[in-house]
């Protein structure tokens, strides 16, 4: 079914996420469920990786984790080797994959900091990004590539694109575009749900307007990983 | 030596966080050490609480918290209240405070998990900010004011601010701007240290720049509480 080099050698994976505490009443997570079962669908080998960060919440990074993260992986001490477990296996997930599927709410205006966290142990040096002085003034550069996320994202108040009222206060997408070329992602696709605590028509509007755009999405992303 | 009504009631309070795992050789760390005995200097009355992310990480909200917070007090489990004692206890600190004092490092472009984390417990319905449909678009409004922040920040990289050639990629400055009145902040003064990952002649200009600010900004700062 799928016909890039990559996905002829092996199965497509596809790393499904979930930031979300809201439990069975979660927008996103909904979203994010119904993706992923959209694209099982339609590629019924896809091996799906599953990361629920409100199950299971990353720790967060601390003083010896940075101190591991810059010692040679052959000088680790056993107590810095356990502190990177985590990382290694978030990261792990993060290499295997094709295909991201991100369902994340907007806590106070940003990613709940379980997703934080998340990112936190993934961007790492040596493992998702190298660093050299000689590339002067940029000396990041990202080591891995060619995945696509698939955002999915619920918010209680509305107007977050560029020119909406609330432009200014959003912090989630923003950040996560920054993010992606450390995650190795090439293609962002987003779809959002908002007016959540107005409960109103206009919010009836944006699930129904965002659940019709799930298999279209499902689609497009499969077409675009296919054509390599 | 305090004439507003406030400070003639009490004496002033300053909140003292730190959100950096860097340990002793945190650039964010020695500013806000740096800040507190300016000002302590200046104003040997003032009570200092001491928030360290780093000792002591806040729990993430879960379910339950989101539960517990949209359940009348009286109406609470034990439970809920268990898993709101955290929150409490930090909202109690913020709303003792007339000063904030937040060293933090950018991480990943933004805020530290740890902070986000201190942030999710704090914005909290009935306790910092109220929520009525009646308001139309902007059915919150938040429920402490007249705190000053003194943000103090260290980034590895360089040029976030307006016009400069990261602006875009700045999700923690302008994130805590967005939070800044659901945390009763009226006004934010900041200063940061740029350059870290370089380690160059730049980087100690922007350390001796932003060490040579601390004590002004400590006198500025207490002047304008100081007028009410």
């Amino acid at each position: 079914m799928f016909a890039s080099p990559r996905w002829q050698a092996a199965l497509p994976t596809l790393l499904h996420i979930d930031a979300s505490v809201g439990g069975e009443s979660s927008l996103s997570r909904r979203l994010s469920r119904d993706f992923v079962e959209a694209w099982v669908g339609q590629a019924p080998d896809t091996r799906v990786l599953r990361r629920d960060l409100a199950a299971v919440p990353p720790p967060y990074v601390d003083q010896t984790w940075i101190a591991a993260v810059s010692t040679a992986a052959d000088a680790r001490t056993p107590e810095m080797n356990d502190v990177l477990a985590a990382s290694d296996e978030l990261i792990g997930e993060l290499e295997a994959a094709d295909v991201i599927v991100l369902g994340t709410p907007m806590y106070n205006w940003g990613m709940p900091a379980r997703l934080k966290a998340w990112v936190d142990q993934i961007v790492r040096i040596g493992r998702t990004f190298s660093f050299d002085l000689a590339r002067g003034d940029f000396p990041l550069e990202p080591l891995l590539s060619g995945k696509a996320l698939v955002l999915l994202t619920s918010a209680g108040e509305f107007g977050f694109e560029p020119g909406g009222v609330r432009e200014g206060m959003n912090h989630l997408a923003p950040h996560v575009a920054t993010l992606q070329p450390y995650l190795g992602i090439c293609d962002t696709y987003h779809v959002g749900i908002e007016y959540e605590e107005f409960g109103d028509d206009r919010h009836r509007a944006s699930m129904a307007a965002a659940a019709a755009r799930i298999p279209e999405l499902a689609a497009t992303v499969a077409g675009r990983l296919r054509a390599g």
